[in-house]
C-alpha cells in the first residue's frame, strides 16, 4: 500500500467527493444514519487484529523516531482502546439528531411563512494529531449530523488511521451513507495538507484538534472558517476567604486526575493573606501528589525546592504534574493576569465569599467559569451533553464543549404564494 | 484637524482602550445601554448641521476624484438621513437585549449547578466602505449588546465618518458608557488598517460590510475570526410549473425594487418548456422596467438586443437593473448552477410544484430559500429581527439577517461547593 504519494489535485477531488457526499448524506434520516455507525462499531470490533497489527507499524516508526512515552501512549490502540471506540459510536447513535429541528417559526403580516431550521454545515475537515481514536469519534459525530468529513490525521498515526478508515468505508458500502462521506489525506506533506485550508468551495470548517501550534498554524493559513479547541492555560483563584479543605480537595483533582488534558489545572493564582495562613499545608499536600512547583518569589522564598517560574510558565500548558504558583493581592489582579494569559478555556476561584465569586464569574471571560469546582467538569460527557468534537476556546458559533448541535447551522425556508416587497 | 495621522501603535492602544471599556460595558443594565443609545440619538439631531457641513468636505474630495452616482449617493447625508439615523438608534432601544439571557441551566447529579448564559463577544472590528451611516447603525448594535466597537469606516467619507464619531463620544460622556467603547480608525492606509486584522488579544470579531474584495480581503488576511456579509449573487428558478403572473410580479420585484441591495435578483434560470411558452411576454415586462438582459444562446437566439452572458455574468453581483439569463432543463441543474456560483445568501424557486419546491428548498445551500416569493424578505427588519448588522453569507455563528443575538456569545456558571470529579 502506498502511504503519503499524493497531489494538490487527489486532495481537490477528495474535498469535491466529500462535497457531492454531503448533499446525499444531508437527507438522510436519523434512523439510516444511526444504522450506519452501528455498522461502523460492528466492523471495527470485528477487524481488531487487523487495526491492531496496523497500529504495530505505527508504534515501531515511533519508537525509531524516539517518540516520548506520553506520545506514544495517544498513538497506542489495544483490544480495550478499540472496544471503546466502539462503544463510543454507539452512544453516539443514542444522541438527538439535531439536523431538521425547527429553530423557530413564525407567519409575516403578508402570509408569508418562515421556518428556521437546523442543518448540516456540508463538510468537516478536521485536522488532528497522534490519537487514532479521533479518526472514528470525528466520524461519528460527522455522519450523525449529516455532515461529510475530510480527515487530515497526524502523520505518526498514518498506518492506524488509514486502517481505520478502511474498515469505515468497508462497514459504509453496507449502508445509505456513500463512502465518499468519508475522505482521508493519506500525506505527511505539510505543502499539500495546507491546500486544504483555502478550498472554501467544498469545506465548510476547519477542525483543529491538538497543541497549540497545529491550532495557530491552521489560524494563521486558513481562509475556510476555524474551530478552535483545546488549548487551556486553566487558572484557579484562591480568595482569601477560600475554605482549605476545598481547595486541597479542588486544586489536587484539578491538577492530577487527568494532568494531560485542557481542563486541567495550570496556575494557581494565591491571595497572600490565604497564603499566609495555609502554604505549609498545601505544599505538603502538593508533595504527596508529586507535583513539581514552579513560583514567583513569594513562592521560593517560601519553598526553597520549588522552580522559579518565568514567563513560559504563566503562559503555556504544562500538561504534566507541574503547577505554576503566583501570589497576589486580590481578585482583580487575579481577573487581571487570566485576562493576560488565559486562553478562554476554564476558569475557577475558590471562596466563601459571594461577591468575589460573582466579581469573578463575571469579569473573566472564558468559555467555563466555575466557582468551588474543579475545572474537570468541562467537558461534554461530564456536563450531559454527550461526545463531544472538541472544546471550543473561541467566542463565535460554539464555546465549551462543542456536540452534535455545533456542527450543524441554521437555513429559512420561506414558502409564499406571490409576496412581494 | 489631522485626518489620517496614525501608526500601528495608536491603533493597539486603540485596541487595547476598547478591550478594557468592553469590561465594565459588559456588566451594564440594558437601561443604561438604552439611555446612552437615546442620548446619542438626541445629539446626532443636535449637531445635524456639523455632521452635514463635514459631509460636504468628502463630498467635495469625492466629486474631485469623480467617484460614480452611486457611490456618491451612498456618502451623501442629507438632513432627512440625520433624522432617519436617529430614528434607527432609537428603534434599537426597543428592541430586546440578549445579554444575561439564560440559554439553559441545569444540575449535574453531584449537586454542581450549570447555567449557560449570554454574554457580548466583547470588541467587534467593524470595517466598512461608503456609507456614513453604519458608523452609527454599528455603534447602536454594539452597544446595546454590551459591545465596544473599532470602527474603520471607507476613507472617502473620513470626514464624515470623524464627525459622527465626537458627536457619539460628546453624547457618551453623558451617560454610564465609556467613550472608550467606540474608537474610530482614522486613516486611510491599508497597511496600517490591516494590523487590525491580527489583534487577537483586543478584537473578538471582524465584520467586514461592504464590495467581495473588502470581504475578501479581510477573510484572507485576518486570523480574527470573521462574521462574512453581504455578497449576494442571488437566483431564481422559474420551472416548468410556474405560475406567470406569479413570475413576472416576483422576478419585477426582486429585481428592481431595490437593485443595488444583497438580496436583489441577479439571475434568472428557466425552465426550457416554461421558456418556450411565455418568452414574449417575459421580455417585455423587462424591457418596460428597463432591464437589460444578459443570456445564453438561447435567450440570444430569441432576443438579438440582449448581451451575451460570459463567465462574469453567472459569478458576480451586477447590484443594477441587469440581469443574467439562462434557459435550463431541470430542477436539477438549477441547483448544480446555485452549487456553482451563488454566495449562499439568497435562492429562490417559483413552481406550483409541490415536490419540486421541496427538492429546491432541501438542496439549495443558503441562508434563506424561498418557494414563489420575492428574495427581498432576507433583511431583518422585513423578517421581525429588528435591525442588523449585516447579512451573514456564512455557516458558522450566524447564519442570515444579524441582530443583536449575532452579537453574543455564551459562558457555562459552574457553581459548586467542592464538586471534583
Amino acid at each position: 500500500m502506498s502511504i503519503g504519494n499524493l497531489t494538490k489535485k487527489t486532495i481537490l477531488s477528495q474535498a469535491n467527493e466529500a462535497k457531492k457526499a454531503a448533499k446525499s448524506l444531508s437527507l438522510l434520516s436519523s434512523k439510516e444514519k444511526n444504522e450506519a455507525l452501528q455498522k461502523i462499531a460492528d466492523e471495527i470490533e470485528k477487524e481488531a487484529s487487523f487495526i491492531l497489527q496496523e497500529n504495530k507499524k505505527d508504534l515501531k516508526i515511533g519508537r525509531e523516531r524516539h517518540y516520548d512515552d506520553a506520545f506514544m501512549d495517544r498513538l497506542a490502540l489495544s483490544e480495550a482502546r478499540i472496544l471503546s471506540i466502539a462503544t463510543s459510536l454507539r452512544e453516539v447513535t443514542q444522541l438527538h439528531d439535531p439536523v431538521g429541528d425547527i429553530i423557530e417559526e413564525w407567519n409575516l403580516d403578508n402570509g408569508l411563512h418562515v421556518k428556521n431550521i437546523q442543518v448540516p454545515l456540508g463538510v468537516i475537515g478536521m485536522i488532528y494529531e497522534a490519537r487514532p481514536n479521533v479518526t472514528v469519534d470525528a466520524t461519528g459525530l460527522a455522519l450523525k449530523s449529516g455532515n461529510a468529513i475530510v480527515l487530515k490525521g497526524g502523520s505518526s498515526a498514518l498506518y492506524s488511521n488509514k486502517a481505520l478508515v478502511s474498515v469505515i468505508h468497508q462497514a459504509l458500502v453496507q449502508t445509505s451513507i456513500p463512502t465518499e462521506a468519508v475522505q482521508f489525506i493519506a500525506t505527511a506533506d505539510r505543502e499539500i495538507t495546507e491546500q486544504l485550508f483555502t478550498m472554501h468551495h467544498y469545506i465548510d470548517v476547519l477542525i483543529p484538534r491538538g497543541g497549540r501550534s497545529l491550532i495557530e498554524t491552521v489560524v494563521k493559513k486558513a481562509t475556510i472558517p476555524v474551530l478552535e479547541t483545546g488549548v487551556g492555560n486553566v487558572h484557579m483563584y484562591i480568595d482569601e476567604h477560600a475554605d482549605v479543605k476545598k481547595v486541597i480537595s479542588i486544586v489536587v483533582n484539578a491538577k492530577t486526575d487527568r494532568p494531560a488534558v485542557c481542563n486541567a489545572l495550570e496556575t494557581l493564582l494565591i491571595n497572600k493573606t490565604w497564603f499566609q495562613r495555609n502554604k505549609e499545608l498545601l505544599f505538603s499536600e502538593l508533595k504527596k501528589c508529586n507535583i513539581t512547583i514552579h513560583g514567583d518569589q513569594v513562592v521560593t522564598h517560601h519553598l526553597p525546592e520549588a522552580l522559579t517560574a518565568t514567563e513560559t510558565d504563566w503562559a503555556e500548558e504544562y500538561l504534566s504534574l507541574d503547577l505554576a504558583i503566583k501570589i497576589i493581592g486580590n481578585v482583580e489582579e487575579a481577573i487581571e493576569h487570566i485576562d493576560s494569559y488565559g486562553t478562554k478555556h476554564s476558569e475557577a476561584i475558590i471562596t466563601e465569599d459571594p461577591q468575589v465569586a460573582k466579581q469573578f464569574m463575571q469579569e473573566v471571560d472564558a468559555a467555563a467559569v466555575y466557582h468551588n469546582a474543579s475545572t474537570r467538569f468541562t467537558d461534554g460527557g461530564a456536563l450531559g451533553f454527550g461526545a463531544e468534537i472538541g472544546i471550543s476556546t473561541q467566542k463565535l458559533h460554539a464555546r465549551g464543549p462543542m456536540g452534535l448541535p455545533a456542527l450543524t447551522t441554521s437555513k429559512l425556508c420561506l414558502s409564499g404564494n406571490g409576496q412581494i416587497r
